[in-house]
Parts: C-alpha cells; sequence; structure tokens
C-alpha cells in the first residue's frame, strides 16, 4: 500500500474490528500497545495493558457466543491529526451492529471514540482509547 | 495530509457532521460557503446563506438538546467526480442514528446526498448541497 | 483520482452498489466479470456470470419496488490485499438499511463480504463475491 496516513488508519480499523468481531481475542488486543489503555463511560476503570485488553474482549466473545448473537463494530467519519511528537490522534464514531442467530439485525450501540495511537516496529497501535457511549452520561 | 481529492472529501465530511452532531452550528455553518444553499425533500425551502444554515441547525440542536437526543450523522458510500472548472461533485449516502438519554439506539433516518464543493482558499466548502430523505416523495 | 488500491476499491464499491440500489441493473451487473460469481449464503445456488446477476438484482429490485422500499447497501470496515498475480483481495462488512415509502428506516441486515477483484481493460470488477448474512447459518 501506498496510501496516505489517513488511509492507513481507516485500514487498520478495518483489521482491527475484524479481529474483535471474530473473536480473534490475541490479534485484537495486539493491536493495542502492551502498555495500552482502553477506557470507556460504560465501565467504572479502564482496562489496562493488552492481558486486561484481551481477557476483557474474551469474556465479551464468550457471552455473545453464550447467547448466539454476532457484533459487528463499524467505526467511521474519521479525522486524523498527526502529532509533531509522532502521536497520532483519531475521532470516528462507531456504531455497533447486533444480529441475533435466525433474528432481525438491529443497531446495538452509537458512540463516539477517540484514539491515540502510536507506531511500534513501523506499524499503527493504540496506546490510549476512549469510548464514549452515546446512551450514557460523559 | 498527503492524500488524494477522495479522501480530503471523506475527512472533510468527518470533520463537517461532527460539528453537526457535537452543536457546533457556526463551524457547521462555515463548512458552507457563504452564499452555501442546503436544499432538503424533506422542507418546503432551502436555507439559503450561512446565516440561515446556521439558524436552522442551532433550532435543530436546540430540539434535540431538549428531547435529550443525540443524533450521529454518517456519511459513506462516497463517489467524487472533479469538473474541468473545479467544482467538485459528491455523492454520499446519510444515516442518521438518533440516541436519546438512557435509551436504545436506532436508525433514524437513510438519505441520499449530493453536494458541489468547491475550494475557498485551499479548504472545501460546501456551495449546494441537496439531501432526500428516502421516506418522502423526490 | 491518484489515489491508492484501498481507495479505488472503496470508490468502486460507492459506484457499485449505488447501481444496485438505483435499480441500474445493467450497470451493476458490469461490475462484475462476464463470468463473475456472486455467492451467498441466503441462497442455496450461487449467480453464475452476468446475465444471471443482472437477473437477479432485477426481480430484487421489482420485489422493492412492488413493496414501496428502499435499500441502501453500506459497505465499509475495508481490508484489501493485493496478490501477486494481480487478483486483489478486499473484505467488507454490509449494512443493507430499509426504508418503507412513508415509513421508517431500519437496519434490515448485517453481512460480511468477501471479493476477489480483477482489472479489465484497467478498470477493477468484481469476479467472485461470497456474502455472509449473519443471521444464517455458515
Amino acid at each position: 500500500m501506498t496510501g496516505s496516513l489517513y488511509e492507513e488508519v481507516q485500514h487498520f480499523y478495518g483489521r482491527q474490528m475484524r479481529h474483535l468481531d471474530e473473536g480473534e481475542v490475541t490479534e485484537w488486543a495486539a493491536t493495542f500497545t502492551e502498555d495500552g489503555v482502553f477506557a470507556a463511560n460504560a465501565r467504572p476503570h479502564p482496562q489496562e495493558g493488552r492481558a486486561a485488553i484481551e481477557q476483557g474482549a474474551r469474556e465479551a466473545a464468550q457471552r455473545l457466543a453464550d447467547a448466539g448473537i454476532r457484533h459487528r463494530h463499524w467505526l467511521g467519519m474519521l479525522e486524523v491529526a498527526a502529532q509533531p511528537d509522532g502521536l497520532v490522534l483519531a475521532k470516528t464514531y462507531a456504531l455497533i451492529v447486533a444480529t441475533p442467530k435466525g433474528g432481525p439485525a438491529a443497531v446495538h450501540l452509537s458512540c463516539s471514540c477517540e484514539d491515540q495511537l502510536v507506531r511500534v516496529d513501523g506499524e499503527l497501535k493504540v496506546r490510549h482509547r476512549r469510548v464514549h457511549r452515546d446512551d450514557l452520561p460523559a
């Protein structure tokens, strides 16, 4: 690929969220830095570090599998700002679409997402993610 | 950014619709030209000029705030065609997702959107926007 | 346009799905190769060849017109991998939004999509598409 940073972030998100939605939780956790933080207004405490991020994804994947529900995470309306120190700030909207086996698909959650991305060995990783669910208070 | 026109339009839409959804109505209006026109099959008359576009957004933002509803405008499935005179024609699908405080997110409206974009001091601005709500007659 | 392959695929999908949603079934079929295959877990047999793909779209368009329903196909979360032989593998999520005349828009289906794209006279075409509806078994 010879694209720009903007496109690289789009591509990164395609890979990253597919890992999550396919239950590839180790690969999902590896899209964060070792000390990556995943904060959300839906949780009292952020997930801190890859092991916690992987464990959180594993539990969520199990709950979905038990319930027979497929989630699809869409990130869109991307804004990217490269900082002088190499940090990349990325803002997106996030839409989670849920489909039960044999049942109707529906919007599950609407969120906004703010990422701090850094390069590790040339690849983008999330160092800090903050997800804000639109139905919950800030 | 060193991306293409296609990407520039994607990025522009990310900024523009976030302004609208965050209630930044002056910044939203500034993404149109001074004489910009915002036409929609949901309205009997187009909004003409930045002041009218800002006022329309202000009233809509107030209605949403009063109702405790957050809107997220997604633009996607972009097609871009640069004209010889510098005009940029951009077609998108638009999805409005609504989330009431404490309540479930849902698709609010599905639309198509046709923009005429021009450059003002190097920056893209909307000179004419036509939004077509899929539930209403043309 | 001077963009990358990733962007070219995004642009291609914008054109392609708009053809489908606007009922331009000949133009839709022309986005596949002459021997293109469109497989889906919702159908017992794939559509094979442009004529079958066009006929399938024509029947679907007629059913939607009879029912007064507008579909919008969104493809997103794109991953692209160019193969050494020129084949382009593209993975997306697909969301179909349905709007009845005068009625509320809603998510109709959530799917994943895997395409094999090739160049014919310089233009991308779908040689093979596999769509997986999330509500149905693999």
